[in-house]
């Protein structure tokens, strides 16, 4: 069997795809494994309880568990779940939506997927237009989906060391020269694998920028406000005509629901309806219909504001407390400010070696974190920063990331230059 | 904002989209409605129980619930669930199948534009290699998933008329030249439009002809056995290392689960798993979790031979003695023999003006069809045949599909030749 072109691009394993099954492979053998590598939310209790009392109205609601899941929705989503969300976002941010302004993904990673197949690639002239990512690092997920290399081009972030071991990546407006070959900007925010959180003004220049140019500008706000809440910063939810906006149910807890949401103008949740139909028919339900009356009486907000966020702000904190602990005075490090996400971002400025060799040797000894040159695609230029960084989830069980964390100090220190 | 080629390729509605929102419209203005144009399987209550039951176990067994919904499956699937499909497919075929050759999807839809994208399309080389539909009329979901035009091609069917107003597809094999231009070849059993059934030999000169040339063959078993069993003949299930099956949760009457599965040769399965974690990151686990305890203990075969088999069945007969009833005397018409799936496939022999009409006029009385032109793509000749057939759902509530057929005889008649 011979694959096609494309077929081969999509399974040559370069990146990620060959870490995902370096790690399979090494799970397999370890006694201990510190899983600090994957992407999975944390349980938080408060929150399951409130997902299970909703199943249970729903089984206790007439035909509806059986509406749930016996019927089809539309390709653009389920109509109760996209007028709850616009009436919460109008209300609630007075953005001037409705539920046309609302297309439901299975998942986040299917919605960019759509995003980048709708904008980047040959036009119909045949000239090549590319997806801009302003602020490298960027998530390592959008790395692979483009059907061709090339599609993407990312810029150097500048790096602002602002206390003693804590440091915050931020976007070069000064260079961000946009060509007539941009097709899309894209930022997520808050960042995955950074935890940076863009800062109002930032997100207003790029905004004008791609207005501008009459280009729209993706903000993937998995993390960010009104749910999850997983943002630690005061800062503007925003949404235009021109603005993509990426929302999704995993970081609430329901990431085996596959639910991603897109906020946009309507041509675009037309094209958005259009792919899904295409390509996946219809949305799954379930994660709908246990969000939408959550929705419309605002308590998402409350669960997200008053649960979530303090939950994983205090995780954070304390992974950064041990992070100070055990690699000060061992290693030359510092760390992104953690503005929100579920990550945390180490910055080794002197080992002898790359990140890639660390992290064979944190595998060895049960401990699993991604390498941070996978974040780094797009770039034009050599970056040494590249072969520097690792991502942590600090989300997992706390004993497991403490003494995750000082094993990496251990191996680290090994390594130093 | 500008997409790219291929964006504009899939939003470009020229056919079934259109379709489908031209019924969306149609559906706002009309009092009473007989929709028999949708796939929603039926409502089987004692088959919606079970689901039911499921979930309050799962409620009910410690964590299991937050298990499903809190935590991400891998892109291959639920680890259980392609355990117990494997053991089931196994111990009851003999097929040499296990885990390791079944991928989960959301849902098939998905799955088939997976295996249209690993296969058709330029090869490395440059070279265009498309996928050969052997039966026309094939299910319209496919049509628009390649990115270009041109990676289909099918070949007109035989029509065998074989007692009055009852006919049958057969695959004309005497004419299946296969050029090294293929890629693959591709049949849905049961059929979705037609409700055909491809007979065990046509399957195995298929199959051989595939082998032959080192093509996989697709087989999209959505409504075949060993699950949901709408199928009305008694064919065997054929399974090989060269044979990619496709089957689904759907039609067991979860369909907003979202779960497609393929049943594949290792390299297939990495490779689908590769495109679900690029395109889709992990697949929905709910659907998963609720039937894995069915396929290890056997009941789902239960379920679908006592079940849902009989209830679609009685379902056929009734629509069928309906057709008959109100068709004979007033319109030259012949039903394809309703060997499985969930449609009934109605051939005009003698209209004076193309099925887009009737479609119309039907749509102004509240009767909802789908015309059967969007079946036939991919043919290189012209066929007059196109333009002739309709298809219905006929699992949908009793009144309403006879009403339905009712009222098409009425305005065959008016439009005879």
């Amino acid at each position: 069997m011979r694959f096609s072109r494309i077929g081969e691009k999509y399974t040559s394993k370069s990146g990620i795809l060959a870490l995902m099954d370096d790690l399979g492979a090494a799970l397999q053998g370890t006694d201990k494994v510190y899983m600090l590598g994957g992407g999975n939310p944390a349980h938080i209790p408060q929150v399951n309880e409130i997902w299970r009392r909703r199943m249970e109205e729903i089984l206790a609601a007439g035909d509806e568990f059986e509406r749930m899941l016996a019927n089809y929705d539309g390709p653009q989503g389920n109509k109760a779940f996209l007028e709850a969300l616009a009436g919460m976002l109008s209300e609630r941010y007075g953005w001037a939506v409705g539920p046309e302004n609302i297309a439901v993904t299975n998942g986040s990673q299917s919605a960019f997927y759509y995003l980048f197949t709708l904008f980047a690639g040959q036009d119909s002239a045949g000239k090549l237009r590319k997806v801009l990512f302003p602020l490298t690092p960027e998530y390592v997920g959008y790395a692979d989906q483009p059907s061709e290399a090339g599609f993407f081009v990312s810029r150097r972030s500048v790096i602002d060391e602002f206390e003693e071991h804590r440091f915050k990546y931020r976007v070069d407006l000064d260079n961000l020269e946009i060509g007539d070959d941009i097709a899309a900007l894209c930022v997520s925010r808050p960042t995955n694998p950074t935890g940076n959180v863009l800062t109002d003004s930032e997100i207003s220049a790029l905004s004008s920028v791609a207005a501008d140019r009459e280009l729209p500008l993706f903000i993937d706000n998995a993390y960010g406000v009104p749910f999850p809440g997983i943002i630690f910063e005061e800062v503007k939810p925003v949404w235009d005509r021109h603005i993509i906006l990426g929302m999704s149910l995993s970081k609430l807890g329901l990431p085996a629901s596959r639910t991603g949401i897109i906020v946009a103008d309507v041509p675009v949740i037309d094209a958005l309806s259009s792919l899904n139909a295409v390509m996946s028919l219809a949305t799954g339900s379930v994660g709908q219909v246990i969000t939408t009356p959550l929705l419309k009486n605002g308590e998402i907000l409350r669960i997200s504001k008053d649960i979530i966020r303090p939950y994983y702000k205090q995780k954070a904190n304390k992974a950064l407390s041990w992070i100070d602990e055990f690699f000060e005075g061992r290693v030359d490090y510092s760390v992104h400010k953690s503005e929100g996400a579920i990550f945390l971002w180490i910055w080794f400025k002197n080992l002898r070696v790359p990140v890639s060799e660390l992290y064979e040797r944190l595998k060895k000894r049960g401990v699993i974190v991604v390498p941070g040159q996978f974040f780094f695609y797009g770039l034009e230029e050599e970056w040494e920063h590249r072969n520097q960084c690792i991502r942590i989830n600090y989300g997992q069980a706390e004993e497991d990331v403490r003494r995750g964390i000082e094993i990496i100090a251990e191996e680290a220190q090994k390594l130093h230059g």
